[in-house]
């Protein structure tokens, strides 16, 4: 048997997270994106177990994690389908310390509910990795959408991301917020006014200044970079109150036209699934001079691996 | 290419596995707590693969089985989900003996139906491991129990165990009744008449005693431990027979007043789920002091790593 | 960190595959059948992450590919239940690019529709393997039924194998004739005419010769080999223009008296599962000396290990 050094090093947001430690982190996951690319493996987690605690289904996101966990020679243990059966917190709690007693190295946790993983994590041994958690944060998918913008500027001071669609609803904008800002970019969210609460502009860590603007081609005329996002038809209540208006499209849709007015250089993102012809149209969704979400899945192993290694071994 | 020694040892129940067998067993399980409590992993089965052929859901057996084979260094491959179509005792058979035939190293069989185990060891070459056979037997969990004890007492003999709850349709009583007895233990079964068969009293392997006592709180005042089981709900037929009390709690539940009447060195076990303020009072359950019930899922995986262990390579 | 050569070698069907490539990959699967015998295991692809993506349940295949990678050494990741939610050509397409940019290695392929492997291995970097695609072909069933008959006759050069069945709705049958053919042996396809298109006489690739008969006894005279088939229900129109004629048994299955009729050493095969006493009757497929439907399923381990060693280093 060889010892196993047991740290304690929990992902659950990026809010709070300082610039050097954001930084540290970044640098850790590009060294991984060769390696992504090339298929290439490692016996860094060897022995490991990772367990998915997945309260809310995933395919994409448990995927990522799963290979990212196995490309560092570490296994893992499903749970998943568990939303039903597990509908009160305490039970969820109760999963979480059993596999904590059954000596699982880290939990990568999924919730519909916002505030789960920290809940977990305070009652657990094990450090806690959010793999998103209601409307709260997703800090993985922070991570690779800035690790892509930072391959490809070097620095993100002074730049300016669009991020247009379903903010009210968005995960992954907060934690896109936190991480930004506080590395020194701008960001305008767009969209009608009831998917985009007057609050969010307070979700800054300085440097980075947080705006919102309603006229999606008005904001285009900032952009260094073009973040779309889909209506999360799933988080809206029943009421219908944020429903996709008829001419969202026309509005907010980053549609071949508007695309063609953007410089060249503007990365095209999305975190996916997309709804093409929505939010984004098929031929920008797939254009390879601009379109990065490929690249942003690719990024997201690389951002996962550096997230595994650092929980367990800091 | 390694050679593997093929071996063949099966676990399909504690009845009449002699003392220095189960001795055997947990000193192994015992050597395994350190290093589930660390989170060391060996490589004493690497590259073996493990079936978990689960005809009745369970995530926590499943995990504790796959968790105790990755810290061994085998792979496990996931049969679940299989009840609905696998009614008919022949397709249960066709399915283990094709998943014999494809080489697995053994398998791991929980069933809703007694025997299933048994069953499929009489047709495959690969061991198999019961996790659970209808209202017959649970060796692995009656294993662990007998662990947590063992590790508290270092001995058995003359100790006497309260076990109260739902006795006619468990099948982890049963597996502790052999176990127990065979190591010396005596036993006292508490329940409400419906659920305590007197035919319990005739399922020991001497020298321990086996008895039924219908009063708790009498019963408490022997214990060296007790043990706490939830109603089995879903094991009930139809008729409602064997519902719960509408005073079970006040005249069977571990509860707080209870608990406190005990000696502070009786452990307080449950195999869980916990049904929280029915069978056992939450702070009862909580009690770091005086439950041990998470102590049992980790020696749960300790216990597992030593069956799998001693199934592949006696 | 260790360089990984990344290759590209896809199987997506039997059909092209010339005789001296079928041979190479037939000598290597049975070179693996001893060791997936004796339970041996191998790194030669340690580190590899494959992918099951599954768009059609399949216990047994799904498990048979699982097995032959970790006996491999490789690791794997389970996409099923993707059925529902997957219903659009682009939807699929999306989940395989995204597995793609996510670095796996291999993806394992079933579909309910022909031709959706062909369409991600165009657009996907990694090899495809074809786990069975709607009625087109299942190219490793193929591969094990030729195994195990070569390994019994050495050669197929004039053999006559009769398949009896559901021809028009087998993917397996497709498979076994371009390989067959291709490997000299002749085929008489067997069934109610409704069950066994003309169309299938075409489906050779030389030397071999394809015959259909309608009369079962007159087909076994001839017969070296008896592959049966189940009726593939779910794969029938809702005219129910292919439900199984009331004397399908007798006009078609192999039924005791049938196989009592045939010389000791014609082998009987079955891809499985079995529908016992429709096309074949329980005493026959459980014969000791003259089925061999569980070597068969050994034998489909050994040729997914050749399969995913040639598709991960040509």
């Amino acid at each position: 048997m060889t010892q196993a050094t047991i740290g304690r090093c929990n992902l659950l947001g990026l809010d709070g997270v300082p610039a050097d430690e954001l930084a540290a982190l970044l640098d850790e996951a590009d060294g991984f994106v060769a390696a992504v690319r090339s298929r290439e493996t490692t016996d860094l987690l060897a022995g490991r177990v990772i367990a998915n605690l997945f309260f809310e289904p995933s395919t994409r996101t448990r995927c990522s994690f799963t290979v990212a966990a196995n490309r560092l020679g570490a296994s893992t243990v499903d749970l998943t389908g568990l939303g039903s059966s597990l509908s009160k917190g305490e039970t969820v709690l109760a999963t979480a310390l059993n596999l904590d007693a059954m000596g699982v190295d880290a939990m990568v946790v999924r919730s519909p509910r916002s505030g789960t993983p920290h809940l977990i994590a305070d009652a657990v041994a094990c450090p806690v990795i959010n793999a998103g958690d209601g409307r709260h944060e997703h800090p993985t998918q922070g991570l690779l959408d800035i690790l892509t913008l930072r391959r490809r500027w070097g620095d993100l001071t002074g730049r300016t991301i669009v991020i247009v669609g379903d903010i009210a609803n968005s995960r992954v904008v907060r934690s896109n917020l936190h991480g930004l800002t506080t590395l020194g970019a701008d960001v305008v969210l767009v969209g009608p006014p009831v998917l985009v609460p007057v609050s969010f502009t307070k979700i800054t860590a300085g440097p980075g200044r947080v705006s919102i603007e309603h006229d999606l081609d008005e904001a285009l005329l900032r952009a260094d970079a073009v973040m779309t996002l889909r209506i999360q038809i799933e988080r809206h209540g029943d009421d219908g109150g944020g429903a996709i208006p008829p001419d969202y499209r026309r509005r907010y849709g980053l549609t071949v036209d508007r695309a063609a007015s953007l410089p060249k250089d503007v990365p095209i993102m999305h975190p996916g699934p997309v709804n093409r012809g929505v939010e984004i149209d098929s031929e920008v969704a797939d254009d390879p001079n601009s379109s990065v979400i490929m690249e942003q899945v690719t990024n997201g192993v690389a951002v996962r691996m550096a997230v595994l290694r650092r929980a367990l071994s800091p």
